[in-house]
């Protein structure tokens, strides 16, 4: 009961709001038949009031046959009513509904990585040291001398921002004004809207295997099935792609050219220049995330894909959130206007526009150069954390495991030289204080990966965690 | 093309920005075969550019096949390859997808609502004089003494937001802990994440006739099935309630008790402990719209159906953005703490979390007491505008049609005398600059009911939109 304290300032009595809150747990199923509360005292320490107003409202539940006293067992939630009267309730459709729940072991995940005792191995964010707190609060300084936009914005998102975006995909060859722009609550809510509002029911994507998309269920929720892809050092391998596309029906090719979610890896350009041809031959939309390709870390990545679009085939994704500010929450898509407005549509149904504080401070940071300034040095940081993972790699995984060093992005795909039930390998780590991203939650038959990320943990954490997950692969690989 | 321009800190040259944005336009359908473009003259002064650059990208498009010069015609978007290549594009999937498109009028009121030369007499938000600019710009700056959160947020939002949530719920005599509630991008996020998550497909919903959640899709999209019961002055109607549950199946019941979205309605106590009793007898889990609750003009609301609530039948839902602000996209659903836990599984999945700059400005707004001052504010400023719309719809309606007084909310329902066909009345008002809310997005089969809005249109816009619209009104009565 720790997170919820009456408050003094309400019209109703205290043990009222106690009885109502105590009751709307049981009754809701929040607190199951039996569970033991704590004593008077301790019930009035962690509420905050006098025992006497805790027996106030202790007897009125009692009276309602919601707690009973067991002798010598202190006070327990009774069942019987509530057992009857939850038929019918919200708990009951837990398990229903079309769209899938995440996996376990990304929902732990999730959990589990805002307990910051664990050492995070493999987020899929930059440290928070990295992220530009005192240039973002500049940024709102700044917005406080302009006029707010409290209200709703345009379906397509706000101009001013758009506008910045159209600019930002200029610079890396994507010519697209903003009416071919809509403004996304974070990209992954692009992929959210592309399987309700574009993809028939039961249509095929293509993708990379290992992928991101694998771990999230966006479009399987939506009835679309995903084949994976081969890949090799040169990215997506496009050979027998006709075959594959004629065998599963695909409707579209999902591809990360560009620092590959999980694998790290880059599309090189002869390769992007085939993937585009036969994808046209094909008559084969390919959706493109971009949401890591700022963050090169040798050289610039080939231009997007969309950038060699001429037909309207591609629709790009990029975002804020992998280099200013994950909790933006700001992304887009750019592709033809037609589908642009579609997407736009279900949007406005699904959330009625993105933020508009969020809007706005993306468009300054973008207009005044704040982004290409935070990236640069964001790269430097990043550079400096990938070299001293491969550095520890090196120390301590070699002959245990192989790998190949990232130009860029967040990721290591560590390859273990021998298979290793993953599951386990979690567990084992979270109980020692080590949060890994296994290779099954991106590819589910995979038993050797582990997608390590050098932009989370601190070099002293790579260091200590880096030897601490090769020790636990080499005891568990000797059990095995 | 006037939204785009060519880029001159790129380091790819002018000539071959446009060139690539022509293309991609023609590539993708968006300028259609035959389109004529523009004279080079006129090109170059919308592009910003000389006239030579102009020539030397159009040549490079004539190259390609994909402009054309014709005699005495100009220059035109030529067709042939295009129409072969676009086969297999994006544009092909605009009409596919399982989520419904908005009403075409809700699609054009949704553009229209931005242009600033309509008078809009049926918005449901609160004119931009009516929202807090200047607090939440201080706000603004006392955020930006704050330690910035630019991470992403636990799955069930800012703790320190719902912290806050649970505060202001507490005073409307809901109990619910910060586990129990789930931050939102905005309510009808809510509506979304529960058709996706919650309900098994074909699952039946009761909700009032007419209904805002008629002119939405997302219960729809999912395969859920909407069915209307009958008002009265009292609210929903609960007689008969039993056997329209059975016929139909019902998976759960939607209501918004408090100041109805569009009749302006006000459930009475009575009526909500009947509906209590009788859905709890049924089985039938209730979800809460109480998106207006704070917004009474005369006397406060009964207690909310979920402060009724002792089995976990209630999902309640709030949101800012009826008063502080829409753009902020911020609001919350609360109950049984395994169906927030469900929801906010399938809200990562789908948006990865509100904005984190919504939810602290949010959080800090509740905290410091902005959100009860300005909600005061607000109800004098409201309730003088809905005075004003009643003497003018006495003035101007008398005899033409009847309404009631709302006690709380934006709207008044109107009914006109006589039925209309109200798409024509809708284009027929659009001609003369006036952007309506007609009752048919409420309720299809309507053809008598405008949802009139006292909040956006200033008083002396209301006074020139109601006299044009009873001459409107009389006009087209006199034909039909």
């Amino acid at each position: 009961m720790a997170d919820w304290r009456p408050d003094r300032d309400s019209p109703l009595p205290i043990y009222a709001q106690i009885a109502g809150y105590f009751q709307s747990k049981i009754g809701g199923g929040d607190w199951p038949e039996g569970m033991k509360l704590p004593s008077q005292r301790e019930l009035a320490r962690q509420l905050g009031v006098n025992r006497s107003t805790v027996v106030t409202a202790l007897g009125q539940l009692a009276a309602l046959g919601l707690i009973e006293g067991r002798q010598g067992g202190g006070t327990r939630v009774a069942g019987k009513e509530r057992t009857q009267k939850t038929a019918g309730s919200w708990n009951d459709y837990v398990e229903e509904g079309i769209h899938y729940p995440n996996l376990p072991a990304v929902q732990a995940i999730n959990r589990l990585e805002f307990r910051p005792e664990l050492l995070r191995l493999g987020t899929g964010e930059p440290a928070p040291e990295l992220l530009p707190g005192e240039q973002m609060r500049s940024i709102l300084a700044e917005l406080t001398r302009e006029e707010l936009p409290l209200a709703y914005e345009e379906p397509l998102g706000s101009l001013r921002l758009r506008r910045a975006v159209s600019k930002e995909l200029g610079r890396t060859g994507i010519q697209a004004g903003p009416s071919s722009i809509l403004i996304l609550s974070g990209a992954l809510q692009g992929i959210q809207l592309i399987s309700l509002g574009l993809l028939p029911k039961g249509a095929g994507v293509l993708l990379e295997k290992p992928s991101y998309l694998y771990s999230i269920h966006s479009f399987q929720s939506a009835g679309v099935k995903l084949h994976g892809l081969p890949m090799d050092g040169r990215g997506l391998v496009t050979e027998g792609l006709e075959a594959q596309a004629a065998r599963t029906k695909a409707a579209l090719l999902y591809t990360i050219p560009s620092f590959h979610n999980p694998t790290g890896m880059l599309m090189d350009a002869e390769r992007r220049r085939e993937l585009m041809e036969k994808t046209a031959a094909l008559g084969l939309p390919v959706l493109e995330d971009g949401a890591y390709q700022d963050l090169w870390l040798d050289a610039p990545p080939p231009p997007p894909l969309k950038a060699l679009d001429r037909n309207g085939q591609v629709l790009h994704l990029g975002t804020l959130s992998k280099s200013a500010s994950p909790g933006l929450r700001i992304g887009w898509v750019a592709g033809p206007e037609q589908v642009i407005r579609r997407l736009a549509d279900i949007k406005m149904q699904t959330d009625y526009g993105a933020s508009s504080l969020s809007q706005l401070a993306a468009a300054k940071w973008l207009e005044d150069g704040c982004h290409a300034r935070h990236t640069g040095a964001l790269r430097l940081m990043l550079r400096q954390r990938r070299d001293v993972m491969l550095e520890l790699l090196e120390l301590h995984f070699a002959g245990l495991a192989e790998w190949t060093k990232p130009s860029g992005g967040f990721y290591v795909w560590l390859r273990l030289n021998k298979s290793l039930p993953l599951p386990k390998l979690f567990r084992t780590a979270l109980a020692e204080g080590l949060l890994l991203n296994t290779g099954d939650l991106y590819d589910r038959s995979d038993a050797r990966h582990l997608r390590l990320s050098y932009a989370y943990a601190s070099p002293s954490g790579l260091e200590q965690g880096i030897a601490k997950l090769a020790e636990l692969v080499r005891r568990m690989g000797r059990l095995s």
